[in-house]
């Protein structure tokens, strides 16, 4: 049972999943509810009264309403305060804030991957060419990424909340099966975070049910 | 004459505006340097060394480079603490977030529709019908800001981080001839914040030289 704190969510989601992992972090209890997609129950009306948009995350805490993910996750350390996810230093949380706002220059290119597949968009040559393309891209971002993880975190040496917004990204390339051989940064990375309670605890509950569609197999 | 802080930045850049407006409010000196993006400027070695994406802003602030502009105006807004630009009650602070990172659902769609247009690459029918479509999907986007914005300023009645995220998009709204008759409280908000000294000092230097391509013309 939750305090006075609410999230809607749904399995697979990369922003749902970076809240639950900082409410975990912060060891706040909440209640949840978990919405199938496929039967449109982010479009449901009691979330849409609450976010116009329709989406998850869709969070109450104390009734304060937060959706946009970096939102929520900003707004949980610095309302519960222990254990701090962001540094006090100010060139360590330049650092931090960097990339967790570069996180979505990632997620962006990951997500419209994901995405063309997951719609079954990729039909003629041609948009097979495109695809190809939008990969590429995607491991030119990657290997930016590699250089970035260098020292174990995304931004340096602790884990931060640049890390939140950053993992479930990470972990939906190796879900589609990315070998990540060429990127041995980013792989420790995922390999360290997926073992880390939080993100252990919270990860999409069908990736252990159904098998992976595999349309990074072999990549990067 | 700046103290030790430095912005690389371009005419046009929302982005690197918003960094701009910042620094105004928060009465930091800078050193800068107008990158033109015609001559690639934006892509020289001496950008690449602190940022390899070969983006504006890129800013160095007493030795620490932030180059996202999300993560640049929270890292001033964190180390130069007067005035303050978010809030601290916690109802307050929810809101101006949540609004802070939505500014982004909005820039993206402005982009996409801007850049079709600066690349030239509406050149089909099917073309301009999927331009027709991106702008429509602004519109409905549009019509949720204009909700957001009915107390005066993105997060209520007070001028935030929040409004320096979207106000350079929405003059972009402007600046190519929309007329925002459909959105009273975004024309009004576009009207308030354009005159504010923050924003006006940081305008665009080439719209008040330039002609308006009027991509927008007569829309919403």
């Amino acid at each position: 049972m939750g305090e006075d704190r609410f999230l809607y969510w749904g399995s697979g989601s990369p922003p749902a999943w970076r809240v639950m992992i900082t409410l975990m972090e912060k060891n706040l209890e909440y209640t949840s509810k978990q919405c199938d997609f496929s039967k449109k129950e982010h479009k449901s009306m009691e979330i849409l009264e609450l976010n116009p948009r329709g989406q998850v995350p869709t969070m109450v805490d104390q009734g304060v309403v937060v959706c946009e993910s970096g939102a929520a996750v900003q707004y949980l350390d610095a309302v519960y305060a222990n254990p701090p996810l962001m540094p006090k230093d100010r060139k360590a949380l330049g650092l931090a804030l960097q990339r967790f706002h570069e996180s979505n220059v990632l997620a962006a290119k990951i997500s419209e991957v994901f995405r063309l597949k997951m719609l079954g968009q990729i039909k003629t040559e041609e948009d097979e060419s495109a695809w190809d393309k939008k990969v590429a891209a995607l491991n030119e971002e990657l290997l930016l990424w590699d250089a970035h993880l260098s020292e174990g975190y995304a931004a340096g040496k602790e884990f931060t909340l640049a890390d939140v917004m950053l993992i479930p990204y990470i972990l939906i390339l190796l879900r589609l099966d990315a070998t990540l051989e060429t990127l041995p940064n980013v792989k420790k990375y995922a390999e360290t975070l997926k073992a880390r309670p939080s993100v252990k605890k919270t990860s999409p509950p069908h990736w252990a049910t159904s098998p992976s569609p595999g349309w990074l197999k072999g990549k990067f």
